[in-house]
C-alpha cells in the first residue's frame, strides 16, 4: 500500500485554528490509514500543548484529531525557549529536539509541506 | 519536454497582492510552455475568486496571468464556508473539494511548494 | 557523501529575527559540511540585507550564520522595488534574478523548503 505523508508546520499561535480546520477538512477526505499526517509545532505555537491550555477552544479539536491517527510534535528548543516542560504537555504530545531539522528529514523521505 | 512545475498556496486575503506580484515574475522570466502553474486557494482567500470583487485591484492581475496560463484553484470547503456559490466565481476558477488535498496530491507529482 | 539540502523563505522583515534562530538552532544540531542552507529574501525581506540596517539587531546574526556557511540569496526584482542597489548589499549577499524561480528550482533539485 503507498501511503501519502504530510507534515503540517506552525509557528503562530494565531494560526491553530485555521490549521486544525485543515486538517479535519483533510481527514473527512480520505482513507486515515492510508496517510501519515503530523503537526509539527515550533516558535511561540508550541504553547498551545501545554496543559495550561486545556481551556483554550482548539484543544478538543487536536484531540480528536490526535484519536484519529494525527501526530503532534513539538520543537524542544521552542520548548526550553518558553519555559515549558516535558511534564506540562499533554500525553499525547511527541518532542523532537530541532522543528526544523524534522521539516527537513520528512521532506527528505517524501512528505509534503503545508504551512496553514 | 520536462516540465516544470509549481504550486502556490494563499490563505490570507492581504497576501493576494503579493502573490500576484510573485507570479508575474516569474512569468517574466520563464517560457511559460514549459511550466505548470497553479494558485491554489483555501479558507478567506477565496473570497477574491467571487464576480462581487470585481472592482479589487488584484482581478486584473489575476486575470492577465490566468489569460497566459496560470490557472487558479478554489478550495470547495473554504467556497461553502463563506457561502460563495459556484455561480458567484469568475468563470476561470476551478474548484477542487479540498485545498490541502490538492497541495498534497500536487506535491506527490512534483511541484514545487511556495507560500507567499 | 549525501547532502542534505534546504531553502528558507522569508518574504516578512517582520520574520527575520524568527527565520535567524531557526537556522541558529539547526546548525547546532547538525554537521554543517553534510548540509547545504540557503535563506532566500524576496519582497519587503531584502530590506535587511542593505548596509544602511547594519545596526539592526539582526544583522549581526545574519553573518555569524554565513561565516559558518550558510548562503544569503536577495531576489533582484525585489531590490529593484526597493531602489537598493548592489553596492547597498552586505558583500555576503548573492542575487537571484527572480527570488520564486530559485526556489522552484532549488526544490527541483531536491531542497525542503521551510517558510518561517
Amino acid at each position: 500500500m503507498t501511503v501519502q505523508k504530510v507534515i503540517f508546520h506552525i509557528d503562530e499561535i494565531s494560526k491553530w485554528k485555521l490549521l486544525l480546520k485543515n486538517v479535519a477538512n483533510l481527514l473527512q477526505a480520505i482513507d486515515i490509514e492510508k496517510y501519515n499526517i503530523e503537526v509539527l509545532a515550533n516558535s511561540e505555537a508550541v504553547k498551545l500543548y501545554s496543559v495550561n491550555e486545556e481551556l483554550d477552544e482548539n484543544i478538543d479539536s487536536m484531540k480528536k484529531l490526535n484519536n484519529k491517527g494525527v501526530s503532534f510534535v513539538a520543537c524542544n528548543n521552542a520548548l526550553m525557549a518558553y519555559h515549558i516542560k516535558k511534564d506540562d504537555l499533554f500525553d499525547f504530545i511527541n518532542i523532537v529536539p530541532v522543528g526544523v531539522l524534522e521539516l527537513i528529514n520528512k521532506q527528505s523521505e517524501g512528505y509534503a509541506y503545508i504551512k496553514p
